[in-house]
Formats: structure tokens, sequence, C-alpha cells
């Protein structure tokens, strides 16, 4: 049960967003640019969504892994074996690129705080051919996601059990992007 | 030295603000409405921005805690010994109220992971007085500085040592929110 009253039927971080309107506005503009507009990031939206599944996965977030883990899915065309690894932590076997594993070991870093870090991180990233601007996205992506997990965990929210509950939210976030109503499961 | 190539003359995320404008911007209206605006919460602007310095000090963000702590101490009248108590995690005998104190137990649980807030922390603050609405800014700052502190190390930006340039930062942001134009040190 919530540790606070939230409106009900509206599954994690959506009944946060019901519940206080004013800071719903910025964090959703916030994931807008940062994981979905194509034109912010040289990053594509699908290796974006799966920084925040890691990092989600990382701080144990059941509601926030399994929800960008499902975004990711629709925007990696259906790659489900890609957010499976992803979710267990098995980056060396990923099918993701080099680049892209470089930026996940960066953003296990950012997990575990920010000055863990280290220049090799960075030196092996620009090594796979990662710009600094993809360096910076990774780091805001990683350092958000310590942000919506802990909100979403630190109000106990309500995390779905059902899959497809989960598969039909990253279907309506992989289409429409973050600044449409909210999914409503009841 | 920062890890990407940041503007030069601006400290801690204000490099990152004049690097990445897109991302500044939901930024900067997230901590305008959690921190400084009077009418998004009953905890006053100086009793959240000691939330925020809290959490900073815990995460041992320097530019972080020393910028909010200033902002801090603007906001409450130049209360100096406060934010040093919070600054040094003193919180037992530091000049809060007993609601803050238990508000601070929170913050300190919501900075090492959602799930250690458990329900005693909760039932505790409620018997200070701490409201749902309150509860949940708390949360909520404790979460947003986990982030803005790893997206600053993260990056591993310049923060100065002179303390004269923390209370500038600190007069302006407590006097015009965090809406206007960077401090710009150089």
């Amino acid at each position: 049960m919530p540790h606070i009253n939230l409106p009900e039927g509206y599954p994690g971080i959506r009944s946060l967003f019901m519940y206080n309107p004013e800071t719903a506005l910025p964090l959703n503009n916030l994931v807008q640019t940062l994981l979905h507009d194509k034109n912010t990031s040289t990053l594509t939206p699908g290796e974006r969504e799966l920084i925040a599944t890691y990092t989600s996965g990382l701080n144990e977030c059941k509601y926030c892994a399994n929800t960008h883990g499902a975004i990711a899915k629709h925007q990696l065309n259906g790659n489900e074996n890609v957010v499976k690894d992803v979710l267990a932590k098995n980056i060396a076997t990923a099918d993701v690129s080099d680049k892209m594993k470089a930026l996940l070991q960066i953003a296990s870093k950012v997990q575990r705080g920010g000055k863990n870090v280290t220049e090799a991180d960075i030196e092996n990233a620009r090594k796979e051919g990662a710009t600094d601007k993809e360096i910076h996205d990774t780091v805001l992506i990683a350092a958000a996601f310590c942000m919506f997990n802990r909100y979403v965990d630190g109000l106990a929210t309500w995390a779905p059990d059902d899959a497809s509950v989960y598969d039909a939210i990253g279907k309506q976030r992989a289409t429409e992007g973050y600044m449409t109503k909210p999914f409503i499961v009841k």
C-alpha cells in the first residue's frame, strides 16, 4: 500500500503525476526530451530507453524497469531478448553495440554515485566511438532514473504484476511519447 | 577536469545547463516549483532547501551541498548554524522542528534507495504533524537531488573552493529563484 493517499487505478509514477501535477509537468518534459525526442540525441530512443531500463533494474525498481523495458522493446522493433539481457544485467552478451556496452558501464557507475565514473570509463566509451554529448546523455539518463526510481519506491506506489499492463504502457509511450494522458489500468 | 568539454567559467550544474539547454529548462522548472515557489508546498523554501542540502551532503556532492546550503541560509534569515549542522549531519541537535527532523530522516532513507523508507518512518513524520503532501515533497526533493548530485559529479564538473562564490549564488537564487540567468564566476 502506498505511504500516502494516492489516486487509485494508476500504477507507479502515474499515481504521483495525478497527485501532484505541478511537478508532473517538468518531470514529463524532462523524459520527453531525454528519452523520446529524436532531434535531442544521437543515441536512438531505443538505446536511451535501454539505459533507463538498466538503471531502473540496478535500483530494483519493478515499475520503472518493467515499464521502460517495454517501451525499449517497442522502440527496438520488438527485440525482446535485448531487454531481457539488460534486465538480467547480462551486458557483456547483450545484443547491443560495443559503444552501448561502454555507455551502460558508465550508467552502472552513476547508479552507485557520480564520483564512481572514472577517466578509464570515459576513455573506453570514446574508444568505442561515443561522443561527449552521448556520454552526457548517458550520465543524465542514469541520474534521472536514480530520481524516478526513488520517487516511485520511496512512496511505495503500486507496481502491477501483469506483464500485459507494462506492454500496453510500453506501446503507448513508444508511440505517443510522454506528454499524453496517463495510462489508466482500471 | 570535467569528463567532457564544458563551457569555462561556470561552476557545477551551471556548466551543464549551458552545455545542454534542452534539459536545463525542465530541470530548472522542477527546482523552481519544488524548492522556491511559495504556493506549491506548506514547507517553507528554507525548509525545502535544507532537505536538498542534507541529501547533497549525504551524496558528498561538494557543489550542490555548498550551493543549496548557501541558498538555505539566505532563505532562513542568515541562520548559518542550522546549515552547518545539516551539512555535518547533526540532525538530532540541529535548530529545526521535530517535524523537520522526521522528514530529514525520510530524506536520508531515500538517499540510500526508495525501498529503505519504512512505515515507521512515515508514522513518525505523521506523529510530528507532517501531512501527506509534506512527505511527498520530502521524498521528491531527496530523489531529485540524487539526480542532480549524480549529474554534477558523474561528469566531474568544477566545484569552486571559495565560500564567497557559494554565498553569492545562494543570495541570487534565494532572491530570484531558479529561472534567471546562470551565475558566472569569471
